[in-house]
Protein backbone atom coordinates (compact mmCIF):
# COMPACT_ATOMS: atom_id res chain seq x y z
CA UNK A 1 0.00 0.00 0.00
CA UNK A 2 1.25 3.54 -0.85
CA UNK A 3 0.79 6.81 0.90
CA UNK A 4 1.34 10.12 -0.33
CA UNK A 5 3.67 12.38 1.63
CA UNK A 6 0.87 15.25 2.46
CA UNK A 7 -1.05 17.05 4.92
CA UNK A 8 -1.94 13.59 6.40
CA UNK A 9 1.11 11.79 6.61
CA UNK A 10 2.99 14.77 7.62
CA UNK A 11 0.68 15.60 10.55
CA UNK A 12 2.04 12.91 12.20
CA UNK A 13 5.46 14.56 12.05
CA UNK A 14 5.82 17.01 15.31
CA UNK A 15 8.84 18.45 13.74
CA UNK A 16 6.99 19.25 10.25
CA UNK A 17 4.05 20.56 12.60
CA UNK A 18 5.89 22.72 15.08
CA UNK A 19 8.04 24.40 12.74
CA UNK A 20 6.24 25.15 9.67
CA UNK A 21 2.71 23.97 9.17
CA UNK A 22 0.41 25.20 12.44
CA UNK A 23 -2.36 27.49 10.38
CA UNK A 24 -1.06 27.03 6.81
CA UNK A 25 -3.99 26.23 4.36
CA UNK A 26 -3.63 22.70 2.82
CA UNK A 27 -3.33 23.98 -0.72
CA UNK A 28 -2.11 27.49 -0.97
CA UNK A 29 0.45 28.28 1.65
CA UNK A 30 0.07 32.05 3.22
CA UNK A 31 2.50 34.44 1.93
CA UNK A 32 5.90 34.06 3.79
CA UNK A 33 5.05 30.17 4.43
CA UNK A 34 6.81 27.51 3.01
CA UNK A 35 4.60 25.57 1.07
CA UNK A 36 2.83 22.15 1.48
CA UNK A 37 4.72 19.85 -1.25
CA UNK A 38 3.47 16.68 -2.34
CA UNK A 39 5.13 14.38 -4.29
CA UNK A 40 7.28 11.59 -2.84
CA UNK A 41 5.38 8.33 -2.12
CA UNK A 42 6.40 5.60 0.04
CA UNK A 43 5.67 2.43 0.07
CA UNK A 44 4.16 0.09 3.48
CA UNK A 45 7.67 -0.78 4.12
CA UNK A 46 8.96 2.33 4.29
CA UNK A 47 10.57 2.43 0.45
CA UNK A 48 10.35 5.12 -1.60
CA UNK A 49 8.48 4.96 -5.04
CA UNK A 50 10.63 5.80 -8.15
CA UNK A 51 9.53 9.37 -8.69
CA UNK A 52 7.65 9.71 -11.88
CA UNK A 53 7.74 12.68 -14.30
CA UNK A 54 10.72 14.78 -12.83
CA UNK A 55 11.59 15.52 -16.42
CA UNK A 56 8.86 18.44 -16.08
CA UNK A 57 10.40 19.20 -12.76
CA UNK A 58 12.53 22.46 -12.09
CA UNK A 59 15.51 21.74 -14.22
CA UNK A 60 18.24 23.16 -11.87
CA UNK A 61 21.39 22.09 -13.31
CA UNK A 62 23.35 19.46 -15.51
CA UNK A 63 27.10 18.23 -15.10
CA UNK A 64 29.86 15.93 -16.84
CA UNK A 65 31.73 13.55 -15.47
CA UNK A 66 30.87 14.51 -12.00
CA UNK A 67 31.63 11.77 -8.77
CA UNK A 68 28.49 11.73 -7.29
CA UNK A 69 27.00 8.12 -6.30
CA UNK A 70 28.33 4.83 -7.03
CA UNK A 71 26.73 5.15 -10.55
CA UNK A 72 29.00 8.00 -11.71
CA UNK A 73 31.86 6.78 -9.86
CA UNK A 74 32.01 3.13 -11.85
CA UNK A 75 31.41 5.29 -15.29
CA UNK A 76 34.45 7.54 -13.83
CA UNK A 77 37.00 4.41 -13.28
CA UNK A 78 35.96 2.91 -16.73
CA UNK A 79 36.82 6.33 -18.90
CA UNK A 80 33.04 6.40 -19.77
CA UNK A 81 31.60 10.52 -20.00
CA UNK A 82 28.67 10.63 -17.47
CA UNK A 83 25.86 13.26 -17.30
CA UNK A 84 23.99 14.40 -14.32
CA UNK A 85 20.77 16.22 -14.88
CA UNK A 86 19.38 17.77 -11.84
CA UNK A 87 15.76 18.26 -11.04
CA UNK A 88 13.86 19.85 -8.16
CA UNK A 89 9.79 20.65 -7.87
CA UNK A 90 8.98 23.79 -9.35
CA UNK A 91 7.41 24.96 -5.91
CA UNK A 92 9.93 23.47 -3.74
CA UNK A 93 12.24 25.64 -5.98
CA UNK A 94 10.92 28.82 -5.43
CA UNK A 95 10.30 28.15 -2.02
CA UNK A 96 14.27 27.73 -1.64
CA UNK A 97 15.13 31.02 -3.48
CA UNK A 98 12.19 33.05 -1.25
CA UNK A 99 13.30 31.43 2.37
CA UNK A 100 17.30 29.83 2.11
CA UNK A 101 15.71 26.46 2.84
CA UNK A 102 14.19 24.02 1.39
CA UNK A 103 10.32 23.27 2.29
CA UNK A 104 9.11 19.82 3.90
CA UNK A 105 8.87 17.51 1.18
CA UNK A 106 11.52 18.57 -1.08
CA UNK A 107 12.74 15.80 -3.06
CA UNK A 108 15.69 16.02 -5.46
CA UNK A 109 16.48 13.95 -8.80
CA UNK A 110 19.57 13.17 -9.89
CA UNK A 111 19.28 11.74 -13.36
CA UNK A 112 22.39 10.19 -14.57
CA UNK A 113 22.68 9.73 -18.59
CA UNK A 114 25.74 8.48 -20.80
CA UNK A 115 26.86 10.21 -23.65
CA UNK A 116 27.87 10.22 -27.49
CA UNK A 117 30.54 12.14 -29.05
CA UNK A 118 30.67 12.60 -32.62
CA UNK A 119 26.56 12.18 -33.74
CA UNK A 120 25.98 13.42 -36.73
CA UNK A 121 26.08 17.07 -37.44
CA UNK A 122 27.97 17.06 -34.16
CA UNK A 123 31.69 17.01 -34.52
CA UNK A 124 32.71 16.80 -30.88
CA UNK A 125 31.91 17.44 -27.68
CA UNK A 126 29.34 15.11 -26.01
CA UNK A 127 24.97 14.70 -26.04
CA UNK A 128 23.10 12.56 -24.09
CA UNK A 129 21.78 9.38 -24.44
CA UNK A 130 20.16 6.87 -22.07
CA UNK A 131 19.40 6.53 -18.60
CA UNK A 132 22.41 4.93 -16.08
CA UNK A 133 20.92 5.57 -13.00
CA UNK A 134 18.07 7.74 -11.18
CA UNK A 135 18.70 8.69 -7.20
CA UNK A 136 16.53 10.93 -4.92
CA UNK A 137 17.02 12.91 -1.77
CA UNK A 138 13.64 13.86 0.23
CA UNK A 139 13.51 16.23 3.09
CA UNK A 140 11.01 14.77 5.68
CA UNK A 141 11.90 15.83 8.88
CA UNK A 142 8.96 13.07 10.52
CA UNK A 143 10.01 10.56 8.70
CA UNK A 144 14.25 10.87 8.91
CA UNK A 145 16.29 11.44 11.58
CA UNK A 146 18.93 13.72 9.69
CA UNK A 147 15.77 15.33 7.97
CA UNK A 148 17.05 14.20 4.39
CA UNK A 149 17.42 10.43 2.92
CA UNK A 150 18.95 9.70 -0.04
CA UNK A 151 18.09 6.66 -2.41
CA UNK A 152 19.48 4.80 -5.41
CA UNK A 153 16.96 3.46 -8.41
CA UNK A 154 19.84 2.80 -10.37
CA UNK A 155 18.51 1.98 -13.68
CA UNK A 156 15.00 0.62 -13.21
CA UNK A 157 14.12 0.07 -9.89
CA UNK A 158 10.59 0.84 -8.85
CA UNK A 159 11.59 1.22 -5.36
CA UNK A 160 14.52 2.20 -2.71
CA UNK A 161 15.65 2.29 0.98
CA UNK A 162 17.22 5.36 2.33
CA UNK A 163 20.62 4.64 2.06
CA UNK A 164 23.18 4.67 5.13
CA UNK A 165 23.86 7.60 6.68
CA UNK A 166 27.72 6.94 5.69
CA UNK A 167 26.95 7.63 1.84
CA UNK A 168 25.29 10.04 0.08
CA UNK A 169 24.23 11.85 3.55
CA UNK A 170 27.33 11.68 5.42
CA UNK A 171 29.27 13.69 2.11
CA UNK A 172 26.36 16.38 1.83
CA UNK A 173 26.26 16.82 5.57
CA UNK A 174 30.22 17.79 5.06
CA UNK A 175 30.26 19.43 2.16
CA UNK A 176 26.95 20.83 0.62
CA UNK A 177 26.79 25.02 0.93
CA UNK A 178 22.95 25.62 2.30
CA UNK A 179 20.60 22.70 3.85
CA UNK A 180 22.14 19.80 2.52
CA UNK A 181 22.14 20.40 -1.27
CA UNK A 182 25.40 21.74 -3.37
CA UNK A 183 24.19 24.79 -4.58
CA UNK A 184 27.63 25.70 -4.76
CA UNK A 185 27.07 23.62 -8.50
CA UNK A 186 23.74 25.79 -9.09
CA UNK A 187 23.88 28.65 -10.51
CA UNK A 188 21.40 29.96 -10.38
CA UNK A 189 20.60 29.35 -6.71
CA UNK A 190 24.36 30.44 -5.52
CA UNK A 191 22.85 33.84 -4.79
CA UNK A 192 20.26 32.65 -2.34
CA UNK A 193 21.09 33.03 1.67
CA UNK A 194 20.54 30.81 4.23
CA UNK A 195 17.99 30.84 5.99
CA UNK A 196 19.09 31.69 9.66
CA UNK B 1 6.15 49.02 -29.36
CA UNK B 2 6.20 45.06 -28.47
CA UNK B 3 3.36 43.06 -29.43
CA UNK B 4 3.13 39.80 -28.52
CA UNK B 5 2.59 36.22 -30.64
CA UNK B 6 -0.63 35.21 -30.05
CA UNK B 7 -4.17 34.97 -31.77
CA UNK B 8 -3.81 38.82 -32.96
CA UNK B 9 -1.02 38.15 -34.75
CA UNK B 10 -0.84 34.88 -36.17
CA UNK B 11 -4.45 35.67 -37.16
CA UNK B 12 -2.41 37.71 -39.99
CA UNK B 13 -0.28 34.20 -41.21
CA UNK B 14 -2.42 32.74 -43.57
CA UNK B 15 -0.46 29.12 -44.04
CA UNK B 16 -0.78 29.44 -39.53
CA UNK B 17 -4.59 29.88 -40.09
CA UNK B 18 -4.74 27.18 -43.09
CA UNK B 19 -2.64 24.57 -41.44
CA UNK B 20 -3.82 24.75 -37.94
CA UNK B 21 -6.15 27.50 -36.05
CA UNK B 22 -9.42 27.23 -37.88
CA UNK B 23 -12.12 26.84 -35.20
CA UNK B 24 -9.10 26.50 -32.47
CA UNK B 25 -10.42 28.56 -29.11
CA UNK B 26 -7.80 31.33 -28.24
CA UNK B 27 -6.53 29.50 -25.08
CA UNK B 28 -7.67 25.27 -24.89
CA UNK B 29 -7.62 23.79 -28.21
CA UNK B 30 -9.18 21.34 -28.60
CA UNK B 31 -7.95 17.64 -28.38
CA UNK B 32 -5.42 17.01 -31.38
CA UNK B 33 -5.09 20.40 -32.37
CA UNK B 34 -1.73 22.25 -31.94
CA UNK B 35 -1.84 24.91 -28.59
CA UNK B 36 -1.67 28.52 -29.15
CA UNK B 37 1.93 29.31 -27.74
CA UNK B 38 2.34 33.16 -26.17
CA UNK B 39 5.99 33.40 -25.85
CA UNK B 40 8.24 35.01 -28.64
CA UNK B 41 7.96 38.81 -28.30
CA UNK B 42 8.57 41.42 -31.30
CA UNK B 43 9.16 44.90 -31.32
CA UNK B 44 8.35 47.08 -33.76
CA UNK B 45 11.50 46.75 -35.93
CA UNK B 46 10.62 43.14 -36.21
CA UNK B 47 13.64 42.29 -33.54
CA UNK B 48 13.02 39.63 -30.99
CA UNK B 49 12.51 40.54 -27.31
CA UNK B 50 15.43 38.18 -25.52
CA UNK B 51 13.10 35.69 -23.98
CA UNK B 52 12.75 35.57 -19.93
CA UNK B 53 11.70 32.62 -17.70
CA UNK B 54 13.16 30.39 -20.11
CA UNK B 55 15.00 28.30 -17.02
CA UNK B 56 11.31 27.36 -15.96
CA UNK B 57 10.22 25.93 -19.34
CA UNK B 58 10.65 22.05 -20.64
CA UNK B 59 13.58 21.13 -19.84
CA UNK B 60 14.98 19.00 -22.87
CA UNK B 61 18.61 18.44 -23.03
CA UNK B 62 22.20 19.39 -22.07
CA UNK B 63 25.24 18.68 -23.90
CA UNK B 64 28.90 19.87 -23.49
CA UNK B 65 31.56 20.76 -26.08
CA UNK B 66 29.12 20.43 -28.95
CA UNK B 67 29.65 22.77 -31.63
CA UNK B 68 26.62 24.88 -31.93
CA UNK B 69 26.91 28.41 -32.48
CA UNK B 70 29.49 30.95 -32.45
CA UNK B 71 29.74 31.01 -28.97
CA UNK B 72 30.80 27.86 -28.66
CA UNK B 73 32.71 27.70 -31.38
CA UNK B 74 34.87 30.64 -30.15
CA UNK B 75 34.89 28.41 -27.06
CA UNK B 76 36.20 25.57 -28.64
CA UNK B 77 38.74 27.36 -30.46
CA UNK B 78 40.05 28.53 -26.63
CA UNK B 79 39.87 25.21 -25.24
CA UNK B 80 37.47 26.13 -22.92
CA UNK B 81 34.42 23.56 -22.14
CA UNK B 82 31.14 25.43 -22.87
CA UNK B 83 27.65 23.65 -21.42
CA UNK B 84 24.80 24.15 -23.76
CA UNK B 85 20.82 23.62 -21.98
CA UNK B 86 17.86 22.89 -23.96
CA UNK B 87 14.70 24.51 -23.24
CA UNK B 88 11.00 24.76 -24.82
CA UNK B 89 7.83 25.81 -23.66
CA UNK B 90 5.93 22.93 -21.83
CA UNK B 91 3.04 23.45 -24.22
CA UNK B 92 5.01 22.87 -27.42
CA UNK B 93 6.92 19.63 -25.90
CA UNK B 94 3.96 18.02 -24.80
CA UNK B 95 2.25 19.05 -28.46
CA UNK B 96 5.42 18.17 -30.05
CA UNK B 97 5.29 14.67 -28.33
CA UNK B 98 1.42 13.76 -29.81
CA UNK B 99 1.69 15.13 -33.06
CA UNK B 100 5.00 15.00 -34.60
CA UNK B 101 5.60 18.98 -35.18
CA UNK B 102 6.24 21.44 -33.23
CA UNK B 103 3.33 24.08 -33.29
CA UNK B 104 3.31 27.64 -35.00
CA UNK B 105 4.37 29.45 -31.70
CA UNK B 106 7.20 27.06 -30.68
CA UNK B 107 10.28 28.75 -29.19
CA UNK B 108 13.72 27.37 -28.36
CA UNK B 109 16.30 28.84 -26.08
CA UNK B 110 19.81 27.58 -25.93
CA UNK B 111 21.60 28.88 -22.94
CA UNK B 112 25.70 28.55 -23.50
CA UNK B 113 26.82 28.45 -20.19
CA UNK B 114 31.21 28.23 -18.96
CA UNK B 115 32.54 25.51 -16.39
CA UNK B 116 34.49 24.72 -13.67
CA UNK B 117 36.31 21.76 -12.41
CA UNK B 118 37.81 20.82 -9.15
CA UNK B 119 35.44 22.98 -7.36
CA UNK B 120 35.01 21.14 -3.96
CA UNK B 121 33.43 18.36 -2.82
CA UNK B 122 34.14 17.53 -6.57
CA UNK B 123 37.94 16.19 -7.94
CA UNK B 124 36.85 15.93 -11.34
CA UNK B 125 34.37 16.55 -14.26
CA UNK B 126 32.49 19.77 -15.15
CA UNK B 127 29.85 21.69 -13.15
CA UNK B 128 27.85 24.86 -14.97
CA UNK B 129 28.78 28.38 -14.04
CA UNK B 130 27.87 31.68 -15.81
CA UNK B 131 25.95 32.37 -19.14
CA UNK B 132 28.23 33.02 -22.00
CA UNK B 133 25.27 33.83 -24.41
CA UNK B 134 21.49 32.79 -25.04
CA UNK B 135 20.46 31.44 -28.71
CA UNK B 136 16.81 31.01 -29.60
CA UNK B 137 15.25 29.56 -32.15
CA UNK B 138 11.48 30.67 -33.19
CA UNK B 139 8.63 28.65 -35.66
CA UNK B 140 6.52 31.31 -36.92
CA UNK B 141 5.07 30.71 -40.73
CA UNK B 142 3.52 34.10 -40.81
CA UNK B 143 6.46 35.77 -40.29
CA UNK B 144 9.36 33.92 -41.31
CA UNK B 145 9.53 32.21 -45.36
CA UNK B 146 11.29 29.38 -44.16
CA UNK B 147 8.96 28.92 -41.30
CA UNK B 148 11.77 29.19 -38.61
CA UNK B 149 14.15 31.83 -37.42
CA UNK B 150 17.47 31.83 -35.29
CA UNK B 151 18.49 35.13 -33.05
CA UNK B 152 21.68 35.08 -31.20
CA UNK B 153 21.67 37.14 -28.19
CA UNK B 154 24.89 36.79 -26.99
CA UNK B 155 25.62 37.23 -23.11
CA UNK B 156 23.45 39.88 -22.39
CA UNK B 157 21.60 41.73 -25.92
CA UNK B 158 18.39 42.87 -25.22
CA UNK B 159 16.81 42.22 -28.91
CA UNK B 160 18.19 40.04 -31.64
CA UNK B 161 17.52 40.16 -35.91
CA UNK B 162 17.35 37.30 -37.28
CA UNK B 163 20.36 35.36 -38.32
CA UNK B 164 20.85 35.02 -42.08
CA UNK B 165 19.44 31.73 -43.84
CA UNK B 166 23.43 30.72 -44.35
CA UNK B 167 23.81 30.48 -40.66
CA UNK B 168 21.83 28.30 -38.41
CA UNK B 169 19.20 27.85 -40.58
CA UNK B 170 20.93 25.69 -42.87
CA UNK B 171 22.64 23.80 -40.49
CA UNK B 172 19.38 22.88 -39.03
CA UNK B 173 17.73 22.25 -42.25
CA UNK B 174 20.74 19.84 -43.57
CA UNK B 175 20.79 18.00 -39.96
CA UNK B 176 17.82 18.11 -38.30
CA UNK B 177 16.04 14.87 -37.67
CA UNK B 178 12.68 16.16 -37.29
CA UNK B 179 10.93 19.77 -37.98
CA UNK B 180 14.38 21.47 -37.97
CA UNK B 181 15.56 20.61 -34.19
CA UNK B 182 17.99 18.34 -33.51
CA UNK B 183 15.83 15.60 -31.75
CA UNK B 184 18.94 13.43 -32.69
CA UNK B 185 20.20 15.20 -29.41
CA UNK B 186 17.21 15.00 -27.38
CA UNK B 187 16.97 11.51 -25.42
CA UNK B 188 13.29 11.87 -24.32
CA UNK B 189 11.69 12.59 -28.33
CA UNK B 190 14.20 10.74 -30.33
CA UNK B 191 11.07 7.83 -30.33
CA UNK B 192 8.93 10.67 -31.75
CA UNK B 193 7.72 10.17 -35.22
CA UNK B 194 7.81 12.68 -37.50
CA UNK B 195 4.60 14.09 -38.73
CA UNK B 196 2.92 12.47 -42.44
Amino acid sequence: MLKRVGLPVLAAGSLWIGALAIGAPPVAPAPGQAPVLKGATFAADGKLQRPEGYRDWQFVTAGVGMSYGPAAQAAALSGHVVFDNVFVQPEAYRSFRKHGVWPEGTMFVLELRGSETERPPNNRGYCQTDIHAVEVSVKDSGRFKGRWAYFEFGMDAATASPQPESGCFACHAKNAAVDMTFTQFYPTLQDVKPAK
